[in-house]
């Protein structure tokens, strides 16, 4: 059976974001520092442009389609929001980014000092989701959607592609999920390959788990210290054609494993994980997922938007 | 006339500390990003092992050097003891760190968290220095000292040969000097290649800048937001000897255009850099070094030993 992104998609999308994306380091950490019986391979996707890997998905979308005279429109006070803001500006395009009420002063001005406008749309992430769409039809703006657009999980596919060529060998691959694109995408670049691609989620927002016991994508909870990035409703549907078969796991991690996460990635590498960025790191920490014998493990460092000070909270 | 380390050492210093060192990553940040009219490549050495560059001189010194039964010493409150603890617990043996009464809290436990046994010698650190070096003497333990040895600039070196290996091109590296062990490595590895290696210090711990206005190694002024890490008092004599050839420019910034780099590095990357490690970013900020058209500029950041919080405050 076909998947989409396709490796072709996922190489295309690479291309055409590579003049205005980072390509993020790796990292790779000694098993005694980090208190663990084998070494790890981490890539440092918060070291993206604005914070986390969300501009690859963004750039894709924006480069694949004609970009109209209004620009392009969002709804998200979060990474998403900043990662369309941050391409917009670096294409010249106008954009909106609709947030709900609860969006805090930082983030708002995170946004706007990328030179998007900023709407408030409601008190909550669906109203500003629904004010985006009717804005859009109105304008005629580029709807980025934050993770269930085929060109935006070919986007966040790259990681994978990057991973692959930069630490060639991994048998496992360990990726935080939320909304699902990035470790959609990043199932649909090894599907085939061997490498097992496994899922962390925390406990509080278990979106992919509980939509792969139900065989379909269902509300789960939004709850603990990720959901301000991990905390999608549920998983998108282009994701869980692609998760239902190429991702070989999905675990749960509670929020103190995620907060020792990162505790240890300051303490060991001076990385600054926001909450979700650490969140893969912890399933390791605390057991949720244990490295058969003789793996060689990469880990994704997905984001780093928080207050640095409140890693060590 | 030769140069010591020169590049075979350099090379072999490598070899020796590689199963123990981390290759630290590159990361290539667009001009737009940072307000500059050009891109940098920077080497976040600020991920290395204990949180700076200074590992690899030390594991370099105790490889070279049969090992004591008594272990080693060293004195410094800062990188240097981390860095000497560090390597004496992953190398198995006993480690001395002498430090000031001025030594705080959370620079005591990080020494003492990597195991060695914390000495509390005199009030400043000229005295700490002196009373490592009496214990020295009587117990047989091995001195690694936090700049002026020739295994010391042979293992920071190794910053260099890593840089030039994964960023072929540059045509100048800046590089932030304190006690001058790093540039001095670093710089005796690029003679002869054509790049130009630039200091960059604090106004106010101005060692090189002063050295070289002299002709020798003299006392200068420590003080400043980056001086717990740059603040030696002066630069060693061997440093000194590859410098005065072989370090292009010596630049010097204020300590406003330091605090100005930490919070881009923040803001633009997710780097947390200690005032020390951001100084040689600082130099482009603040203009008092300029990229000639058409360089391709290298910048070390060389270490992220300070408060996550606090480099926005």
């Amino acid at each position: 059976m076909s998947i989409h992104p396709n490796r072709d998609e996922i190489r295309d999308a690479a291309r055409r974001i590579a003049p205005h994306v980072r390509r993020t380091p790796l990292l790779r950490l000694a098993g005694a520092d980090l208190g663990l019986a084998h070494d790890i391979v981490t890539k440092l996707e918060l070291l993206q442009a604005s914070g986390s890997f969300k501009p690859r998905g963004a750039f894709n979308r924006m480069l694949s389609r004609g970009l109209p005279g209004a620009g392009v429109i969002a709804a998200s006070g979060g990474n998403h929001g900043a990662a369309v803001a941050y391409a917009a500006r670096r294409l010249g395009v106008a954009a909106e980014i609709f947030v709900p009420e609860i969006t805090g002063p930082a983030k708002r001005a995170r946004i706007e000092g990328y030179g998007a406008r900023l709407v408030v749309g409601g008190g909550a992430y669906d109203e500003a989701r629904q004010a985006s769409e009717a804005r859009a039809a109105e304008t005629g703006a580029l709807m980025i959607h934050a993770y269930d657009q085929e060109e935006v999980l070919a986007g966040q596919g790259t990681v994978a592609l990057e991973f692959e060529e930069d630490a060639p060998g991994l048998t496992h691959v360990l990726v935080a999920t939320g909304g699902g694109g990035l470790i959609g995408g990043m199932a649909a670049w090894y599907a085939g390959t061997g490498v097992q691609v496994v899922s962390v989620e925390p406990e509080g927002c278990p979106t992919l788990a509980t939509a792969l016991r139900e065989g379909r994508p269902v509300p789960a909870p939004v709850g603990g210290v990720a959901a301000d990035s991990l905390g999608a409703r549920q998983v998108g549907a282009l994701m869980f054609a692609v998760a239902k078969d190429h991702v070989a796991q999905a675990v749960l991690v509670p929020d103190a494993a995620i907060r020792a996460a990162q505790r240890l990635l300051w303490e060991a590498a001076r990385v600054v994980a926001e909450p979700g960025g650490a969140t893969a790191l912890a399933a390791l920490l605390c057991g949720a997922w244990t490295a058969p014998a003789g793996a060689r493990v990469g880990v994704l460092v997905c984001g780093g938007n928080c207050e640095p000070g409140s890693i060590l909270g």
